[in-house]
């Protein structure tokens, strides 16, 4: 069982918010894949903090920090990284796509704060914003439509940034017990008997069918509830084809 | 460089959904990341195709098909996929992390229709709904705070759905197709009335036996092919326990 990436070290920044329920639904997406330090570089509107998005969220707005400026907002951290939704054609920074952005930013966050910045909805991140900015990521949005929704650009950077660096945790159940060979012929004979009241089977190809049914009930695969299962239902229909009326 | 995946065969079905403004902003994630076929089982609000937060997408929107039910919904794919907020405690399905059931989505929509299903903002998947799937995934949420916002979810598994595998697909043998779920309704149909006419189900708990009886096919797993065939096989059967003597 592998760790999931430790975020206390992670500053989210937002610049010049325009839409206070973006700011919400961003603290909430942050909230879900633990990270807990917003900061909020000149918002617009300054009643963000009642955002009715921000569900399960309001402790983290609340403590969130209001900056007058990128510069101040970013001080404490390391890493400073920019999101954008441009390709690289106009930009002189480095660009990296979000999954090796991510695992270069983990491991950062190991031992230094590092903050991520996104843009307003309109406009992005300026020049200005992006001159605190050591390297940009971008989301891998499709050419013709890449602009995000606010919030879920964070929502698929955070998740992005959560995820454990190894192996996936990958959880599953304990697979179920297969079903046992025997309990398989029981099934496969009660079948046949039911298939040859009914007339499926031609008394010709009695031999031939008797083995393609028994491949059919291994490919099924079979766990051992399932099969008494079947196996209590065939008996019942085949009690009642014995016994009409 | 590696082709991102094709989510062409992808359908994301939203159940029950109340918000449409969460219905246009999950259109707008699904475009961002190539996804295209959005289907509505019994949507609250009727006029969501209006909704703004569809910023892009109002094609996408516009071509969304609206259903009753979520068998209806789902009845041209081979697998469908529940989503859930939920730890694996009381759940009767297999549940898999979204990374690794991200790569098992990504490989049958090489050849099959995939639908994956998510509930409503207040209540999630009902077990009804959810006895129409295969499996269940989880997003990797923090157990302290697990519910996400609807359309976040939504760009969460579309982002991590059009990944690209990492490694190429290099299947060597063509999987045989699997049972679309029209195919295996008409089982569930034939098999149930034979369990009738043979006083295996009683009328008190029909409902839940159908359910039952759905889940336990989807475990089956079964190939088209075969599902054929044992279709043949439980009409035959209901034919004679129809007209005995």
């Amino acid at each position: 069982m592998t760790k999931p990436a430790n975020l206390e070290n992670l500053r989210i920044v937002l610049v010049r918010t325009r839409n206070p329920l973006n700011i919400g639904a961003a603290a909430r997406a942050m909230s879900n894949f633990g990270a807990s330090s917003l900061r909020l570089v000149a918002p617009y509107e300054k009643a963000f903090r009642e955002a009715v998005s921000a569900v399960g969220a309001l402790p983290l707005l609340a403590a969130a920090q209001e900056s007058g400026s990128v510069s101040e907002a970013v001080q404490d951290c390391s890493l400073v990284v920019g999101t954008t939704a441009i390709g690289n054609r106009e930009l002189q920074h480095e660009l990296c796509g979000l999954e090796d952005g991510a695992k270069r930013i983990r491991q950062k966050l190991a031992a230094a704060k590092v903050a991520v910045l996104f843009g307003s909805e309109k406009t992005g991140l300026s020049n200005r914003d992006l001159s605190h900015c050591h390297w940009l990521v971008r989301i891998p949005t499709r050419e013709e439509h890449r602009s995000m929704n606010l919030a879920q650009a964070v929502a698929v950077v955070v998740y992005e940034l959560s995820r454990s660096g190894g192996r996936p945790p990958g959880r599953s159940l304990t697979p179920p017990q297969e079903a046992d060979m025997e309990t398989l012929g029981r099934l496969n004979a009660a079948l046949r008997e039911s298939l040859d009241l009914s007339g499926y089977i031609h008394p010709r190809s009695a031999a031939s069918a008797e083995e393609k049914l028994r491949r059919m009930l291994l490919r099924f695969d079979l766990n051992s509830a399932d099969a008494e299962v079947l196996l209590g239902m065939v008996r019942r229909i085949l009690w009642k084809l014995r016994s009409p009326g």
